[in-house]
């Protein structure tokens, strides 16, 4: 069995929001979907680890924001690699609120919906959560980000509590003398054959030339949390 | 509130197979998505009025062939368009068996999965299968189809069974005397400004022009299943 079959599935690439109480939280998720259209219908799979999961078991309701290929890599660090146990995800985000009062993304994103929850199924590790459109509006025309453009363009990287994790295989890299190094934090490849074009790092600048301030453009971290690979 | 956001969830596009004592049949599915990666779980959407959830239900086990981005309109209207409890879907088409004799499609695929159900969802119209990864081949390398490749590159229409469906509407066309025909039967647009290109017809081909044995590309039907739009 060739579980790299699972990697042929198409997906779009979301954050998907709920509150507590007050607090607000958010986490990147690839599997939305409609289920029906009579109700509309729609159903997110989160981790029973995240803390998303705890706050839409507690507020029965979800948003997605349906990010734009043109989304920042750092956005989806911010909700894809760090915990909102630990960090404010929406501290210094343009952000909206639905009629709910769920936050969704003002800027690069191409719709938001919202859904009330009314059934759970528990799928293991993670939890599907299906629930019926309480509000939807398009925000701007444009291509979705795809969980394919996400890796194979943008050369993202995918949280270990995904439904899609898998241990990343360290490919061989295009021709070139300069070492590729790899964020422990979130797999992040800096590989210098490509740079780092978001922060305007230019192909073939070897990773020992970046500035000292330099940062994982995924999840923000330091040069020193790469390692040589 | 804008159902029109949920045209922005990104999809691929898939035939879900399954038997019943002796008998296969499959149907096209668009909400393929992995739950959890450990142990590997998939699931899909199925419409409860199609054949294909009554086999799924009989055999407990569905087979997902992960359509290529070349895969002709005609297979996809073979499978979409057409109903199991009418024709043999399987009949003339190049297919083999999964581990537990569930076909799969040996051309424009890339991969295909095969699940052993271990959960159903009632989700209203359409039904949830939850399954287990028992079966699993990548095929060949190449891009998927999406939903929305086939839907904007391939001009593709949706069964009003899917989940995803929404009352087509008729957009203004391009600059063109010649007037459009609509199937009645799958709702596919013939548009003289973009011609039939699977079928060798060129742009800027009336519809009167058409061939008397032309047929629509998706479903199959002839020039009278076509009204003037």
């Amino acid at each position: 069995m060739d579980t790299k079959a699972l990697h042929t599935i198409s997906y779009g690439l979301y954050i998907i929001t709920a509150k507590k109480g007050d607090r607000l939280n958010g986490q990147v998720a690839n599997t939305v979907f409609q289920i029906s259209s009579e109700p509309p219908t729609v159903a997110v799979s989160i981790n029973k680890q995240n803390l998303t999961h705890e706050f839409i078991q507690a507020g029965r309701s979800f948003a997605v924001s349906v990010l734009a290929r043109e989304a920042p890599l750092s956005l989806i660090g911010q909700f894809g690699f760090k915990s909102g146990h630990e960090v404010d995800k929406f501290a210094g985000l343009n952000y909206k609120l639905t009629q709910s009062g769920l936050p969704y993304l003002a800027e690069h994103t191409l719709a938001y919906l919202e859904a009330k929850v009314n059934q759970t199924v528990d799928a293991g590790t993670h939890s599907i959560f299906i629930g019926t459109l309480t509000d939807a509006a398009v925000l701007q025309q444009g291509e979705p980000m795809t969980y394919a453009y996400y890796h194979q363009v943008k050369r993202g990287t995918t949280p270990k509590t995904a439904p899609t994790f898998a241990v990343a295989r360290v490919e061989a890299g295009p021709a070139t003398t300069a070492p590729r190094y790899r964020c422990t934090i979130c797999n992040y490849i800096y590989d210098p054959a490509q740079g780092d074009p978001e922060h305007g790092i230019a192909p073939g600048t070897p990773f020992e030339d970046l500035p000292g301030d330099w940062a994982c453009p995924i999840c923000g971290a330091g040069k020193e949390a790469f390692e040589r690979i």
